[in-house]
Formats: C-alpha cells, sequence, structure tokens
C-alpha cells in the first residue's frame, strides 16, 4: 500500500524541479500510477503567434509522465526521462491547461506512460507518450 | 536564392518568441535547411538533480527544428510543430548545450526535420525527429 | 453519417494490401473513428525468441490506424502513414494479438490517431501514436 | 576487439527470425555499432497504392537498429526493440530499399540507434529513432 508520505514524496519532487516554477506549473492530483499537472497562460510562455509554446506543453506533459510514473517505482527511487513523442494537436484557446498521466506499464527498468493534454474545456490539445527510468535519488539517504 | 532578408525573417521568429527570452536560448546559426541554438545552464532551468530539465533540451531541440524547416518555407510562411519524438540520452555536464537541426525533407504539407542536441564538448545529449507544418504567417502583411 | 459503403471501402482498403494477407491480418471491426485487427501467431511470423516480431505487432497497429483515419476522410480518400511511434511493453504470450485504433483528430491535412495492442486476455502488448494523412485515392475514379 | 564470432553471431541472429525470411529481408553488411539490410519490392510486400507497405519499411529499420545495437552488447546477448518512432517521407520508387542503422548512445540497459531508409540511389524514405535493450540470450549457453 502507498502511504501519504509516497504522495509527499511525489510532491517533494515537483517542487525540487526549478523550471517548473519558472513556468509556473502545478501538480493538480497524484495517486498510485496517475498524475495531473496545470499551468496557466502567461505572457513570457507564448510563441509567436500568441499561443502556449510547445516547449511549454511538452514540459507539462512530461513532468506529468514522470510523477505517474514515480509513483509507481520503489521508495527512494528518482526518475529520469528517457524519451517521449508528443503530438501537438491545436493550440489552446483557453487560458489553463491540464496534462493528464498514466502509467501504462511499470516495469523493472522501464515505465511506460502515456500522458493527454487538454484546455480547461476537455479539448484535447497534445497526446504523449513516454518512457520514464528510475535512478538512485539523491533525495534518499 | 534565399536573401538575407529571408534570414533576418528566421531571427525575427526567433526574437517573437517570448518563451524563448525567458529560458534565454540564443540563436547562434540560420541557413538553408539548417539551424543551430544554444542555450547556458542557469539555475531556474534545472529539474531535480541539478541538470538542465528535460523541458528545456526539448525546447530548445523543437525550436532549432521549426526555424530549420522554416528556412526552406514559401516566403511569409509560419511554422508549427505538429509532432515530434525525443531520446534523452545523458545529462550535460557542461555549462552550454548546442541544438542543430537539419532539414530531412521539404514537402508541400510537412517538414521533417532532425535535431542533434550536444554539450560543447560534441557529446551527444539528446535527439529529435520531428515534422513541422507552414501555416500562413501572422507577422506577414 | 457514413454509410454501410463506407464500412465496405474500408474493407477493401484492407483487401487491397497484398501484405496484410502475406501476414495474415484480419480486419476485426470497424466504425467511424476506430478500427479493430488481429492476428494470430504463426511459426513465420517470429522472431528469434519465439515471440510475433515487432515488425508483426507494428504493422497490425500501423494498419489499424490507418482505417481507423479513413473511416473520418472524405469519400473517395486513400490513406498514408507519415509517421508513427510505438511502445512495445511486453511479448505477447497468448497465440492472438488485438489492435485497437482510434482516432484523437480527424483534420484537413492530419489526422492523429493512437493504438493499444492487447493479447485475447486484454494485457496491453503495445501502444502507438500516429499521424496519418489523406491522398487522393487510386481506386476512385 | 570484436572477433568475427562476433559478427557470425550477428549474422545468426538475423537468420533465426522467421519473419526476416518470411518478408525476404537481407543482411548487407555488420560492424560495431553498424548494421546494413536490404529488401526487395515483391507482390506479397505491397500495400494498396503497389508501394512497398509501411510495416515492411518498418521491419527493415527495426531490424538494422536491433542488429546494429546488438553489435555493440556484451557476448551472450539477445536484444529487443523497445520502442520506435520512424517518419516515413515518400515511397520508395526504385525494386529495392536499403535501411542503415548507426548506434547513437551504447549503455547497461539503452541502446539509442537511428536508421536511415533510402532507395537505391540513395533518396531518402524514411527516418527512425529507437530503443533497445539487452535480453539474456536464448542462444547463449
Amino acid at each position: 500500500m502507498r502511504t501519504n508520505e509516497t504522495y509527499q514524496r511525489l510532491a517533494e519532487n515537483f517542487e525540487q524541479q526549478p523550471f517548473l516554477k519558472h513556468i509556473g506549473a502545478t501538480l493538480e492530483h497524484v495517486e498510485y500510477g496517475k498524475a495531473v499537472l496545470s499551468i496557466e497562460k502567461r505572457p513570457e510562455l507564448l510563441q509567436q503567434h500568441g499561443f502556449l509554446h510547445a516547449g511549454v506543453t511538452t514540459t507539462l506533459a512530461d513532468v506529468a509522465c514522470g510523477i505517474a510514473a514515480l509513483s509507481a517505482m520503489p521508495e527512494g527511487s528518482g526518475v529520469l526521462s528517457t524519451e517521449f513523442k508528443i503530438n501537438l494537436m491545436r493550440p489552446a484557446t483557453t487560458n489553463k491547461i491540464i496534462a493528464t498521466a498514466e502509467l501504462l506499464k511499470p516495469g523493472k527498468t522501464l515505465y511506460i506512460v502515456e500522458a493527454t493534454v487538454t484546455d480547461v474545456k476537455g479539448k484535447i490539445i497534445a497526446k504523449m507518450l513516454a518512457t520514464m527510468i528510475p535512478t538512485p535519488s539523491e533525495n534518499s539517504k
């Protein structure tokens, strides 16, 4: 059974990533094999047409996948993205986007995760398929 | 023939992306079918282990692919990433990383581009394979 | 509204692919935005460890994505795979595998589709994320 | 140092895959970190427009990646594809296609490989980016 301490660890992983603070991502929800993140449109996150930059959407989906994988890894693990692919389907027309990641398969060395990014109305913006790997955590002693 | 005005247009595309200023990316070089970008390690760009965040590496590679594609598109086009895949091979151990994108195939609707991200010693950090599409530019009049 | 003639067209598309006969794939089901294909293990479809070859699993998923996309394309269109990514999660331990493709987003030029490949017990074997494009059909007159 | 026995092992790996015989693939060349395969157009390998099926092109590239990775793995290893992404850029208009795979990074658990598929005139048809993993070989004792 996963304890609240586990979920505390996931929130800590999130908070220990300065880049997530830099872009203003929010961890909305975590449970075993699942993570939900969101981000709000801000001027510094845009690309040349006034939409959220693909790099922002991708970072949000990637981190959601990482935390969903980490939630199923042994205590004390860290997590690294080894590869992912994303299809960017349409620009977000709402002020906030939401990335929901779900673990497809945990493993000894590879965790396969998918994430769907939607706007606040539930319209799909992007889909990611990713592989995460566990690493010995620098945070564990 | 491509003129200097064309390359000026590519630099403008780069400068019109606020997110690139937010992360501190630099456009090092552009020519027909090729773009080179770099970014330096800064505290706000890191993940939980002190390395550049995957989202930063990915953004740099994605934008390099976009500009490489744009360099071969008709005058007045804009460019959008429709999909990409990246393999993140190792963390950068130097203070700067460099993304070099090369157009594999221009097309009427699809531009296939690859990018290699290395550290300053030339060691490979990541490889991307991407599809870019032209859009009527909002910047053209 | 899609008519039975439309679904007849999808079955014809399937039957017009000699490679699918060569590997023995079966079209199980089609509806708007969805296609289900299956294949049974046969000696000539195996790799060196006695499992279905990755190329077989991938072909099944790719064709399922193509037919799911085609089901939503204008009458007379053909379909081509422009790119896909697949995560192969585990070998099939049952004699038959099933690929179920669902259209995530139809578009003017790009159709984004995902496919899940399972064994007959529903255990996930592979997941694909693909981009399909419509082409003027050689079959239409 | 790699011996001829190593390369013999790679050829054996190739020959032990019945599906490769079924589609008529040929192993043209292997060296450390590199593999070249080819296949000739035959009626049973085609799709609905008379071109080589995407599944054939993909299988060829995937197997080339696997053998390129295997060439750098410890003696006695087997190899499995864990994921790959392919961009299919144009149909082959020559009777033979060639897949050349090169290892981008060997690792303890992950081998990152890329493959370029061309026609006999060197025109690019497809590009793959793949992750291969070593497995204890069933062939080793």
